[in-house]
């Protein structure tokens, strides 16, 4: 039974890389694709009417798959969580309760809506949470969220700063136009409507002041809206950068330590190294680089193998060699093309920082430069 | 007499941390929001109809709420201003002409307003002053401010070319559309309507140029739109990126004196540490972090105290010492729990700066590293 | 005669300090203003029925008023340049051809289109042209300028790309939407215009397209439309960034070696230093600091006298010194007023700069803290 | 036949310099402009109506304008693709398939089309494929193409909050607002056109929320299109600093190897310096610096030749030579006139460069001074 269970994590693991875990990802996210759509397509009465018996199919499939799907996370908890491996319905309880359970939870909704007697139709729409379960795909919403979290303070300050405005301006909208159209500027909160409008720079129009301390009023709101919009783009660009440049350096470095090379670097070197490197992850198959292109960076092997394809034979390389530095030194194009025969994960040093440290630490290029000119040696006594 | 002043003082401080502040100040935020809200639902003759009594009652008692509240604020100012404790008078008027005396003086219009003879409708709209009395709140509200201030140059020079823009558009689109739309571009005032319309980018298009030449003038406004959007964002960001960090040095910097750990620290060294680390306040009761959970950063204690949970028995940690070290020395979950016993300030030191700093000070870290090894000793003896 | 032209010429000089100049630029502004004004308000028919005769009265005042400014600057071409002060023709005809020069030429259109015989009406609107004048006000507007220039690679291939992006939309939409609604897409150029009111996400909403296939398009365009707004906008950043620390630096060493403190470093410490500091103009009666307020910077004198008020009896200090040091290195208010006793330039040190100042170079700040301690003693033994 | 081939290869060549590719590419710019204006007016009936056969003339005759090119560009494949210059059809199929070989093709579409029977009128509509054609002279378009893949992790991530969001809003508004208005909020395929009208905030107004509970959704979703936009240029900003510092260094640094004067500098150093130098191309026949303006940096010539207009006679500088640097070091405008005699590319130094190298490497400036007096003396002898 351990065994099965085993598999199914295997299976349903998102960053499992084994064969049948792959499928089961692109099943599950095709199954969100088309649940989503038949969701859409299902209130469109005049594709209902054509295809409303294939749009349902689809459509409770879907849910039925998701909510199979939960059950199954739900019993195979006690292997996925470390911390109560022994545990097996506190495990159960934690993921329910995770933000992962409580996604999957929300997919099973459309179905347990149905058994709960509510009509079909209204049902059908909590397939719109279906939607959510792509998060754990995006790697990059997480660092999205970070910002969101580091720069909530200034974000908050300029939303209440936001409101004041907001509130200020449909005060006095009502004031100064609630008397010439009521239908538009009425009460506050027909005003605060046509505030939202124009602060947010979206200007539907149904709603236009008339008279002219009114126009110039809205002129003053349009110009706080894009004040606003800037100051928030200002803040989290600088948010954003230094979220970035953290995350980069922290993968970076969890590679540089398989990589020989960077070894014998004195400490105080190798957190520099760190952030000029760029991890790569590449698929097995993929062509890295190709013979004949030009050439602006050369890659350390942070894991995999990779294949340089060479007369009279290829060659293989593994974790800790690199490549593709003789373009970097010569400036022409690829000598060879290399191709990965497994998932690999590559560090990039660019042509930029291939110059700056070889300018720095004439020591550590000079490796590389020892290595390059053995391989053009060998690969020019195989050309002739 | 001077006790209770210093009590209410005590309470009405915005920065005070005693049960009674923090009551008075919930009491202060909701009785704000409760205002505003009977003040913008008044206007609205449904709800007006229904629920008109219970509005007006909210609204006048918060109207009086807050007058009470102005003059119990300059009674206790010769408390609050160290710099003219003896004249109160003086003190007084200080406070009165001060922002923050300013904004709580405009908490009282409605009441002033009634009393001069006003009719209630009308003098509820002062009620969206109220809002402002949220500023001393809004902690990054003032960070937004000096960079407005840094900025102003730049912004204004941007604000005249867009005036020029918005003049020469609404000059141009007068003579090429006034014959055809008298009632849209028929004098400049018109016309400067559309332009700021249009180069908000908010567009009501409640105006339309008609003309092939009208068009494409609109259609250079519209471009010009997004540059002065755009300029206009850069500049704010690159000023609020720098605000930012020098607020956070400063922070830092004040708490770093009080680690012993970074007494020892050359001098050239500590401002180097000060701009890593990253002040984190703490509410009495706050889970810093939880075991099993991935660690991502370190403690040190800059005021308040801690308490790990941690068998057999849970210790406690005081001003000065730090924690979270071992998930990063290890990359495993947390090891342990750890609760804020009383309010608390923080300062973090993010993994990727942690890698740095044991990169570049090997020194600095090795204590750290001694003090994990330690507990991390004591916590696995305990385990078994 | 010469002399009287040199005064004109110190009257005219936008960046004279004397009392007449100040006068000068004073009635320059006000008449742009005045001027603009009444050439706006002219053409609104309401307005012009009641008072078309002041209004008439103002505009042509000003016109007048410029068409002798420009004269006059063409006069005095020969003071005012200094490399063709022998040639007097060269030296006007220079004038004549410089950019200032054809603001200047611009301003007297009114007038010119009056005396070439074309009606008031239309002449009137050259005044638009009178807001230009205020660009040599506007310090920033160079610097928006220089940042246009460096970044127009990129601007350019951008605004190229969104040409294609504006053409293929609009070529698709005529193909999708032309047959449905033959006057909003019923050719390319109609088509065009509905394009670049989406694009810029400005949306008048005059034409909107119907069928599926047309929306699925228009949302494309919508978010490509947001895409090229946020590239402008980072563009913009980056280049903005860079070119307000190079003025930055440029103002700030022009100074830096007036002040006798800084000329003991050593030339590496210097340009570091010059970074730090930043530049305040300013008028001659400004307070500077004042008593019991928060002090979060010192300020060295590059150019002007200050003075101290301190009991008994207030100094003042000339260019060169420093002062506002002791509330940075106490921590409490300012404890004493600082006026500006003729127009100044002063260098201020942020606490977050002196603080890292302080840290990497004990030596620099040990002077300052050394007369800190002077003048506190000083301040102190006069308060008893 | 080769030397013939050679010839059209250099005139096709973007980046070829000599007056017939000048020419060449001039005629290749018009004929895209004539062509694409020719298909766009060709749609408007008015135009067509009066000057349709001149509209299209001109189009056919650029339609086999760019055929032409197509086949002689096919035709020279051999000499242009270096790595094949061997096999002739290897190389013309593999410029076929690459980017700028399927650009050209799909600039042969209108003909292609014409031929395989379709009418005119949609044959021409091929047409507004010719402006991807201008790509090869957007220097900056690779640029941008950079940028988008680096940051295209966060930017699909951010695309797909997007989508969440606005299924979302679309599903709630057709539950709030479906029942009232139909025709606009009844499916919810009609719901998501009015999302993402309202997310981009383009705003048309064709459909617009009239409940309470809509309305507030519609506010919320406004609040969102403008974070999703902020988080996005905030994006785009970070990763476009990045890069056009990376491009820049590059670009000095294939330069600065030629000019001897940084020669002698540390290997340390000298990726500090490329750092500070901008790269500028200049034109045969340009004013590089004027006699009497300011001057704010001085040049290196990296290739070129280069006439400094001096009294009694002027002088030739050639490659690895510097000029204008005694404005930058007596502050003084430019003391002569200096004009490109051939294409050239400088290395400025910007002024504020200038000093700071200055002050942190002051043996390196030294040369320049030396230079600047021998210069001076020069000048001013000849003066007299």
């Amino acid at each position: 039974m351990q065994l099965r269970m085993d598999g199914i994590f295997e299976l349903l693991d998102t960053k499992a890389t084994g064969p049948g875990a792959k499928i089961a990802r692109l099943i599950h996210q095709v199954g969100i694709a088309l649940g989503v759509a038949a969701m859409v397509l299902a209130t469109e009465p005049s594709i209902e009417a054509h295809a409303g018996r294939l749009i349902d199919g689809v459509f409770w499939t879907v849910a039925v798959l998701f909510a199979v799907e939960y059950i199954m996370r739900l019993a195979i908890a006690p292997w996925a969580h470390w911390a109560h491996r022994g545990e097996s319905w506190l495990a159960r309880w934690h993921f329910a309760k995770s933000f992962f359970g409580l996604i999957d939870f929300a997919g099973t909704w459309p179905l347990i809506a149905l058994a709960a007697g509510m009509n079909p139709d209204p049902a059908r729409l909590f397939g719109a949470l279906w939607l959510i379960k792509l998060t754990p795909y995006a790697e990059g919403l997480d660092l999205v969220g970070r910002v969101l979290k580091t720069a909530r303070g200034p974000l908050l300050s300029l939303f209440l700063g936001f409101l004041m405005v907001l509130l200020t301006a449909a005060t006095l909208a009502y004031v100064l136009e609630g008397e010439g159209q009521p239908q538009g500027f009425g009460s506050i909160p027909l005003a605060l409507w046509w505030g939202i409008v124009t602060l947010t720079t979206v200007g539907y129009g149904d709603v236009v002041p008339q008279t002219a301390a009114g126009r110039i009023l809205a002129g003053m709101v349009m110009v706080s809206g894009i004040g606003v919009f800037a100051l928030w783009a200002g803040i989290l660009a600088t948010t954003f950068s230094d979220e970035m440049r953290r995350r980069a350096f922290l993968r970076t470095w969890d590679l540089v330590a398989r990589v020989p090379y960077f070894n014998g670097l004195g400490a105080g070197i190798i957190a520099d190294v760190a952030r000029l490197l760029k991890v790569w992850d590449v698929a097995a198959g993929t062509t890295v680089m190709r013979r004949g292109q030009p050439g602006d960076c050369m890659y350390f092997i942070g894991s995999g193998e990779i294949s340089v394809k060479i007369q009279p034979e290829p060659f293989r390389l593994k974790e800790g060699a690199f490549f593709g530095e003789i373009a970097l030194i010569t400036g022409e194009p690829r000598s060879a093309t290399a191709v990965a025969e497994t998932d690999c994960q590559l560090l990039a040093l660019d042509i930029a920082d291939f110059r700056e440290l070889a300018a720095r630490h004439p020591d550590l290029t000079a490796v590389i430069d020892q290595e390059a000119k053995r391989r053009q040696a060998q690969f020019q006594s195989s050309d002739d």
